[in-house]
């Protein structure tokens, strides 16, 4: 079975004073209107449960440990993986992880749709920065509040497709891409939640964040011959507007379902992940064409080094 | 200085029966023409000089060595020289190279204003295959006349600017530019020459191949905070046909100049290098943001490991 109908369950903008049993009402209702659809692996955002609070500062960090999940599925969530698991779906979402140790990651989860989580992301690439910068139209303090992941970028077999997870920012580094489809991903999830306006420039906003973001997107799903599901978390927080946009890619790297809006919606595609195979047997057939031994900075430098 | 006038310098079709001196005839009048409108440095495509060989198919490869150069400059390419210094003007173009050792490669060199060789680079990510091969619908012979290059991707600091050489097929592999991106470039330069079929499939023709082609280079572009110079070999060559579609670039990843037509054309956009600055020192500020523990299997593993 190579055919498959893939949803994205993008998610309007969620208040501070929201609570975790709120949301899932609202996913669970755009899981059962996927399931009308036939679909039966969906995506859902980067952080799902809460509102985006890296946007808001505190000096002690651990006054934010409420946005944290302490063990997942919990009591709010539960009824998501029942929902699940009645209709034999998979899904994935994203939400705040505070282990045991005391750590605090920016996560993602794979739920195959027998209800077991079959593999935890943990965010690579945090943007933003770690103290209060009063220069910056808002705060984007992921460096403060979360560990960057821990878990590096696998692939895991999950209803016969080969999947990985991104979170937000780590679908513009190349590198994300690669490793996973070093892998052989044929679908690749996306969680984001994106600020419609560069904190340093007045100069990049709505337009600008959404062509970056669908650039990255498709150049990533083309260049490793991989579906991908980009799904927002977007409209306005608490007077805080992030960017829609969510979108469906096949592995050509073209836009197959776009959202129209930027609240709570659904948009499904049908996969058909034998349409991998040819990009990955031809032109990105990384066996016959990668030179390895030119790529020796990427894992040698992390920073530039530029000659005088 | 950070502003300069760029061009690209875009060449129709170059028939097998046509001599060096008929096509770098073709060269100056571009040149001529970007002198006029204040260009100072300028791109000429992939394998500029001839036309595109490697859809022909000989037994004895020795029997194709005419399209090789074994110095550079020699007596076509000189007046190429003499012309863009006397014109203060830097430039790149594509050729095939005979070393005095035998070896073939497909090669590009940057030019300084003073009339000096200032980088050579051989290609990287040869595309195609190296015996003749009937079931598709025509030869692309790369790996059969070229070594894959031994240069690796360089970065050279050239009226100011940091400059780096890739070729064609380079600019699909997120691998090439960042790379170059790491020795902080502010513009790369790509000549190609890229049949309108897919060899393999008749699905994959020149629109596809056309929003590959800007995918890619508007990503990478992007992606490194750096303008990129993209330039064609097009149109018809003893009825092979080409896609056009040569751009400039910005450092935002957006298209700044594009050709209208699939014949020799000039375009040409104002380039500031000081924007490069803003995406380098934040969204893609590498030292704060790359996390080179988890890219590993990029440079370790070549082809694809799949889970089971």
């Amino acid at each position: 079975m190579t055919k498959m109908m893939i949803g994205a369950a993008q998610i309007g903008g969620i208040q501070r004073a929201e609570t975790r049993e709120e949301v899932v009402a609202r996913m669970l209702a755009l899981m059962d209107e996927a399931h009308d659809k036939g679909v039966t692996f969906l995506a859902y955002p980067e952080m799902t449960l809460t509102t985006f609070f890296p946007r808001f500062y505190v000096e002690d960090r651990a006054e934010f440990d409420h946005w944290f999940e302490t063990e997942m599925p919990n009591a709010a969530t539960a009824p998501l993986f029942a929902r699940a698991k009645s209709y034999g779906m998979g899904f994935t979402f994203g939400y705040c992880e505070l282990t045991p140790e005391g750590q605090h990651f920016n996560t993602s989860i794979l739920v195959s749709p027998a209800g077991k989580i079959v593999q935890k992301y943990r965010k690579t690439h945090l943007p933003g920065h770690a103290e209060f910068e009063p220069e910056r139209s808002h705060q984007h303090l992921e460096k403060r509040y979360f560990l960057a992941g821990d878990s590096g970028f696998n692939v895991v077999r999950n209803q016969g497709v080969l999947m990985g997870m991104a979170i937000c920012n780590d679908r513009r580094w190349p590198e994300t891409w690669r490793v996973l489809g070093l892998q052989g991903v044929q679908l690749v999830t996306i969680g984001y939640n994106t600020p419609s306006q560069n904190n340093l420039s007045s100069d990049e906003g709505l337009e600008k964040r959404l062509y970056h973001h669908e650039l990255s997107v498709c150049a990533g799903a083309y260049q490793n011959s991989t579906y991908a599901i980009a799904v927002a978390k977007c409209g306005t927080e608490d007077g805080n507007h992030m960017i829609g946009g969510s979108i469906i890619v096949d592995a050509d790297g073209f836009v197959i379902a776009r959202a129209q809006g930027e609240g709570d919606e659904l948009i499904v595609a049908q996969a058909d992940f034998a349409t991998c195979d040819f990009g990955k047997s031809t032109v990105f057939n990384f066996a016959a064409h990668r030179r390895v031994e030119h790529y020796t900075k990427i894992t040698t430098q992390t920073g530039v080094e530029a000659p005088e």
